[in-house]
C-alpha cells in the first residue's frame, strides 16, 4: 500500500471516521481505524460495533489522493487522527513498509507506525437495508433536538435509550420517552409501515456529522440496522431490541386548564428557580388563576424559597397548584419553536402537554408532574 | 443591612472575590462571602485561610451602591454569584430581612437566602506588609509566564510548589523548581533584601484577578505574606514554610556545546515527537553535529518512532546525543521570549541551559537530561 494524500482531505475524513471509534474495544483492532487504498479512492472505516462510519476520499481531479499501490491496513485511530493532525505538510506520504508497519511522512517529520493486519478487522456489512427515506439535514438535527432529550440515560430498560420512529399512513412519528417525560415529532416519511428503535447515542453522533444542514440525506432502515448517507459518508448503527411501549395512550387530549405564556420569560424565571437545589432535583412550582400572573416558587431546605411572578398571555380553568421538575420543563420548552407556548393540563397529578401556541402536535412535549407537600 | 447595587459591579466583584473561596471548607462560614454594608461603599471578602481577596466596591456619582442600612452578612459563594448572574435586571435590591435571611431582590424575582452570621466568620488580617514594590500587572504576568510552570505538583517538598522571590542589591531573583527543571527570572525590584516562596497557585490568581495588563500593582510583603493591590482589590496570599534550596550553584556557567536555533520549528518537533508516548512521559532524543541538522527522534516500544531532522542556525562542540522529557522542553521553550534560542550543554548527563540568542540570563530555563539506552 502506498498513497499521497493531501492533509486537510485525509484530516478531515478522519475527524469524522474516529466518532465511532472507542478507545477500549473488546477486539483490539476496533480501537483503529482501516485503510483501504483501491484504484481511484481510500476508504476509511471506523465502528465499535453499536457504530459504524465508513468514507470514500475519492481520487479527484488533481489525483489527490494519488494511490501509487494498492492494500490495506488498520492503524490506531488516536495516533492516527493526532499524526494527521499535527503533520506541518500539505500533503502525506504514507506507505506500508515492513510487514504492519506503515510509514507517514510529511514536509520533513516521518513517524512508523506498528499497525494491525486488515485480516484482524471484522467484516463489518455495510449492505444498503430495503426503506429509504430522503431528509435534509437541517429536518434531521430539527427533529433529533426536539426528541432525543427526552430519551431515558440508565440502562435498566435499554428501548428507551433510544427514540422510536414508528411510520404508518406515510407519518413517521419520533418519540423519546424516560418515562417521566415524553417528546414527540410527526414528520412526512415514507408509504413503508415500520417501528423501529435508534440509539440516541447513533443519532446524536449523525447531526454531529452531518452538520451542514444545507446538505440531503438518504436515510436507509430495516428491522436490523439505520445507514445515514451521503454521497461519500455512511453512518450506520444497529437498533436497540425490544418492543417500544405503547405511547400514544398516554397522551390526554382532553383538558381542563389552558395557560398560553411567553417562553423566553418561563424558561428564564425557572432558570433563576432552579439555583434553589433540594439534592439532585430542583422541583418547582406553578400556581394560576385566572385574570393574575403566573407565581413560579421553589423552596429548598435550610437554603432558602425563590419566588418571581411571570404574566401570562391567557389562562382559562379553575385556579392550579401544580409541581415538576425544572430540567424537565426547560428542556420541553426549549424543543417548542414558537415565541408563546400553549401548556394544558388536566389536572395536578395528570401530564401536562406543551406545544406551540396553536396546538398543532408536530411537537409535543409531556412532563409528568410531581407530588409535593407544599 | 440593606442596599441597591447594579447587576454588573456587584457581579464583576464577585466573581473575583468568589476565586478564593473553596466549597468545602473546615470552617463552614468560610464557603460564603461576607458581604460588609457601610457608609460609602460595600466591602467583599472571600478567603479559603491561604488567599484571601478584599474588594471595595464604592458608591460613585450616581450613588451606586445606594446603602440604606449599614450591616454585615456571610452568604454562600456559589449561591450568591449564582443568584446575581442570573438576575435578569439592571439594579438588585438586597436587604436582611430575618436573622440571617438575607433577601436578594431584581425586576421581580425575589431570592431569599440563609446567611452565615459576620460574626462566625474568621478575622482576616489585611494589615499592610512593609515592605513594597511597583509592578506593572502585565510585567507581573510576564514574570510569572516564564518561571511559575516550573513549580512542582507534588506535595512530598512544599516549599517547591511555589515561586521564590530572592531579593539582593536591588534586583530580585524569582526562581522555581520541581528538582528536575528550573526556571529563572531577573527583574529590578526594591532595595529590601528578602528571601520569600509564594505559593504558585497565589501567584496564578493573581495573574488571573490582576488580567488588565496596562494596570499598576502595589506588592507588599514580609516574611508572613504578600498582597498584590490595586486602589480597590487586595489579594493576599500566605506564604510557604521552609528554607528554599540554594539553587544558584546548579546552574552552570561554562558550556562545551552551543546550538542556535529557531524556537517554533523546534517546538513544532518536539510537539510531534511527543505523540509517540511511552507510558505518561515521552522522552525525546536529539542528535547534534557541527554542519548538519538537529536530529529529533523518539521510538516507542511496541507503537513505532519518529524522526525529523531541524535546521540549525548555528552548532559548536563536539558531536552531542541527549535525551530530556519532551514536555519540560517545550515549556521551556516557550517562556523564553526570542524568535531564535540558545541551548547551552557541558554533556549528555549534565543540565542544559535555554535562554535567548544573546545569552541573556534575564530569563533561564535549565533542564536535566534523561538517561536512555538507545
Amino acid at each position: 500500500m502506498k498513497f499521497t494524500v493531501s492533509k486537510t482531505r485525509l484530516y478531515s475524513a478522519l475527524s469524522v471516521v474516529s466518532r465511532a471509534v472507542s478507545a477500549n474495544s473488546p477486539i483490539p483492532a476496533l480501537s483503529g481505524i482501516k485503510i483501504d487504498a483501491e484504484d481511484d479512492r481510500l476508504i476509511l472505516t471506523g465502528s465499535n460495533s453499536d457504530i459504524s462510519i465508513r468514507i470514500n476520499v475519492r481520487t479527484d481531479g488533481d489525483n489527490d489522493p494519488d494511490i501509487q499501490e494498492k492494500g490495506s491496513i488498520v492503524i490506531d485511530s488516536k495516533y492516527l487522527t493526532d499524526i494527521v493532525r499535527k503533520m506541518d505538510a500539505e500533503k502525506i506520504d504514507v506507505e506500508i513498509i515492513d510487514g504492519t508497519l506503515t510509514r507517514f511522512a510529511g514536509n520533513k517529520a516521518e513517524f512508523k507506525i506498528n499497525g494491525f493486519r486488515s485480516s484482524e478487522y471484522p467484516e463489518i456489512d455495510f449492505s444498503v437495508p430495503g426503506v429509504s427515506i430522503n431528509m435534509n439535514a437541517g429536518k434531521l438535527a430539527s427533529i433529533l433536538e426536539s426528541t432525543a432529550f427526552a430519551a431515558s440515560v440508565k440502562e435498566t430498560r435499554p428501548v428507551l435509550t433510544g427514540v422510536n420512529l414508528n411510520s404508518r399512513n406515510g407519518r413517521v412519528i419520533a418519540t423519546a420517552t424516560d418515562s417521566f417525560r415524553l417528546a414527540r415529532t410527526v414528520f412526512e416519511g415514507t408509504d413503508a409501515d415500520f417501528s423501529i428503535t435508534v440509539p440516541s447515542r447513533s443519532l446524536n453522533e449523525a447531526k454531529a456529522i452531518f452538520s451542514d444542514t444545507s446538505k440531503d440525506l438518504l436515510i436507509h432502515l430495516d428491522t436490523k440496522k439505520i445507514q445515514f448517507t451521503t454521497d461519500d459518508v455512511i453512518l450506520q448503527s444497529r437498533l436497540l431490541d425490544g418492543s417500544y411501549p405503547e405511547t400514544e395512550r398516554l397522551i390526554p387530549h382532553e383538558f381542563k386548564h389552558e395557560l398560553v405564556i411567553d417562553k423566553r420569560s418561563l424558561i428564564g424565571t425557572i432558570d433563576r428557580a432552579s439555583l434553589m437545589k433540594n439534592e439532585n432535583m430542583t422541583v418547582i412550582r406553578m400556581q394560576m388563576k385566572e385574570g393574575t400572573d403566573v407565581m413560579i416558587s421553589n423552596r429548598a431546605q435550610e437554603i432558602g424559597e425563590f419566588n418571581e411572578p411571570v404574566p401570562a398571555v391567557s389562562y382559562h380553568g379553575a385556579p392550579l397548584d401544580i409541581s415538576f421538575a425544572a430540567n424537565y420543563a426547560m428542556d420541553a420548552l426549549r424543543a417548542v419553536d414558537s415565541p408563546n407556548v400553549l401548556i394544558r393540563f388536566t389536572g395536578e397529578m395528570k401530564p401536562l402537554i406543551i406545544t406551540n401556541e396553536a396546538g398543532e402536535e408536530s411537537i409535543l412535549q409531556l412532563i409528568l408532574p410531581i407530588r409535593t407537600y407544599n
